[in-house]
């Protein structure tokens, strides 16, 4: 395993960043300027900064509907509320060493992880000489995630990053799974509220497939009718719409509004979706099912494409 | 033309890159990804990402402040409210391949077109070769506009891209014209309010080239006098001065402070502006004449220079 | 000196970037497509936009923070209210060369300059041959400093840039120093306050080395007592805590909570240290001793590695 890197460096030309450091301090500037000091020739690409301050959830999610479109490489991901104290520095290979994610052992990995294919590797980032000489014990993203992942890009084995672990150890990550009633109706978590204010759910669209034109939307504060359309355009003033979005989940819409202050619900909210032309009326006993979640495909041509 | 590629490499090595999908979501990330996976050697130029959502008009204004300052290549935009509708998909061609603009056909670039000669091509984006399979037909960014200039940056004919289609029947875009009453008193229109709260007008300082040192300024909620300065720290605390701003055109600014505060406008708001020591009294029957917005002069230097 | 660009440039291949300027406008796609344009193969970093309009100290501090992290290259930083006034253009070399900043001469780069050991030489930036042709005189960033940082790293002499100053004229930055009085009691300044709220301090870990595990805080509108910790998560839920934090300082903490939230500070605020377990009641004359500010030390490490 000495010299796999000669075969290996074209892979990992591309560091892909996700925290949840902001942009106003200069936290992510400098995890760059450590990067590009130590592997000039890698090209860093932002995911995303503005996670919420230790949402490790958050954080999951969007490098799981991230992953299947990065560029092959490296992914480091800090959002790490127990910086400084014995969770574990990781790395973690996928797919046999075509792409590497470091980072804290926390769960935020586990969602992206799991969509393409399972780990086959893990390392503790226990040695030391290929992180900085830290000033304090708060900034590993700096002192231990940016030095790792800058040398694993110029060749450094995996191997010697530090002591490898079973990568069934790993903290796994916990995601909601939807629920279907007796009376078919679908107990729904949202996933994540984008900035246009659409809710994506975790419901796949062959859940609803059978389903009418109208759709029952029960939140916390509000019951809604919507109805399934393929564009926003379609859904027309004040209605609240049924889309497949851009990752093939369910998800809430309102055409140049906000279906999170529609339906006045947030990330992790419940919200019970029935058919709304259905049979109502049948007060049958309601057992719960748990089904398990199901994650969007991966995008073939893109993950055979590239270089 | 099946080989111009060599020749046009060199002038289609940047992506400059605006859109209306901030910087929370990893919207902007997976779209660079995208490209990269593509074309690996081609730079991103972040214009802005933080355009309101679906506003075209903003959108279009920043990249007519920025077209020609632009690094020569592709110019991706996206402020696509109509996505999944029938919008037209298209690439645009100016200066007879000097330069491209992808993205949706809803006048967003129409501004940035006008400003660098118009169009001399376009095609409307149909040839799905180049696009990726999309899970929902609602991040076009991503699925088709992205890999699209990729594909045209790393040597595809522009021809190859869809059919072709007449500029002429592009979405045009409307910018306000300033209008010059009998009095002599112009209407404006904020343009833009940047962050330091200035007051973009659609007005040129040969409007007002004649008038004294001080300009009165009626808004909706607030009537100030104004002083003609050259610099922010000349207008003095507390009062508005009237600058020509870093685009050529006559802007209104409060010295570290917010003229937009200061006159309770935004974009889009109407201004009136009179000179100030000018006969006001002559109670003259007004007749509004329409003034061609003029937009500000390209900077001939940087256009030359570059490689 | 004529052609020491040759060996000088692998040194100059990056320019870190720091403003006011936002990005929710197009000011810092514009200077990076400037750069772009001038010097296609240098890469820019962002350390930050997002500093408080016009608050020189605060990007003062922040490029302090992050200098020592920095690739080796240009640092470009315009908080610039002078802008279009009197106040100086300049290039500012340190290290004999190692290194060069450019920017508005009002103290915005004295505490990084102090930081690598001061300046060598400096440049008032008034040879236009450099520059862009400018519609308005606002915009230095994108018509002055993007323009001469990209010709710099391109291989124009420092010389070339415009006429010698004696660096020991620059405007000098303002520290400020914490106190320390009879009673042994530290009166600190806030210097920033990052994204999860931590206050960083104007207090060295040795100026309280001496002092047991808890500290008396007293802030305008609060007094807490804290306890020293190593990491966030030692702190306990609703307690305050004294961590040194990654620069190398003393800062105060709540766990996943806002230190600055709890004791409603702010930057620039005064606050007040003692030791909680010690002599309080002594009412011994009080004579404030002024003590130089410290300055977190360089990491040798990253400035020897690289390449």
């Amino acid at each position: 395993m000495t010299k796999p890197d000669l075969a290996m460096k074209p892979k990992l030309s591309t560091i892909s960043f996700l925290t949840d450091y902001g942009l106003k301090d200069e936290f992510v500037g400098v995890v760059k300027s450590v990067i590009r000091t130590i592997a000039p020739d890698i090209a860093v690409i932002d995911i995303s900064h503005d996670i919420e301050p230790h949402d490790i959830r958050a954080g999951g999610l969007a490098l799981a509907r991230a992953v299947q479109y990065m560029a092959p490489g490296v992914v480091l991901g800090v959002v790490d509320p127990g910086v400084a104290t014995n969770r574990k520095a990781v790395a973690i290979e996928v797919a046999d060493g075509a792409a590497y994610l470091i980072g804290p052992d926390n769960g935020l990995f586990a969602p992206a992880v799991s969509l393409v294919g399972g780990a086959t590797g893990a390392v503790i980032l226990d040695n030391t000489d290929y992180h900085l000489a830290a000033p304090g014990p708060t900034f590993d993203g700096r002192d231990v995630f940016a030095p790792v992942a800058a040398h694993l890009c110029s060749g450094v084995p995996f191997a010697e990053l530090g002591t490898q672990m079973d990568p069934a150890g790993l903290v796994p990550g916990i995601l909601p799974v939807s629920q279907v009633a007796d009376d078919g109706s679908i107990t729904a978590e949202v996933l994540w509220v984008d900035r246009f204010g659409n809710l994506q759910l975790n419901v796949d669209p062959e859940d609803i497939e059978v389903w009418g034109e109208f759709i029952q939307v029960e939140g916390g504060r509000a019951t809604r009718t919507a109805k399934r359309v393929v564009s926003f355009a379609d859904i027309g003033t004040g209605s609240v719409g049924v889309i497949i979005d851009s990752y093939g989940l369910v998800a809430l819409a309102v055409d140049q509004g906000s279906a999170a202050m529609e339906l006045a619900a947030q990330e992790g909210s419940q919200l019970t979706l029935r058919e709304a032309d259905g049979p109502q009326g049948a007060p049958s006993p309601v057992s719960i099912q748990t089904k398990p979640t199901t994650i969007p495909p991966v995008n073939p041509e893109l993950l055979e494409g590239g270089q």
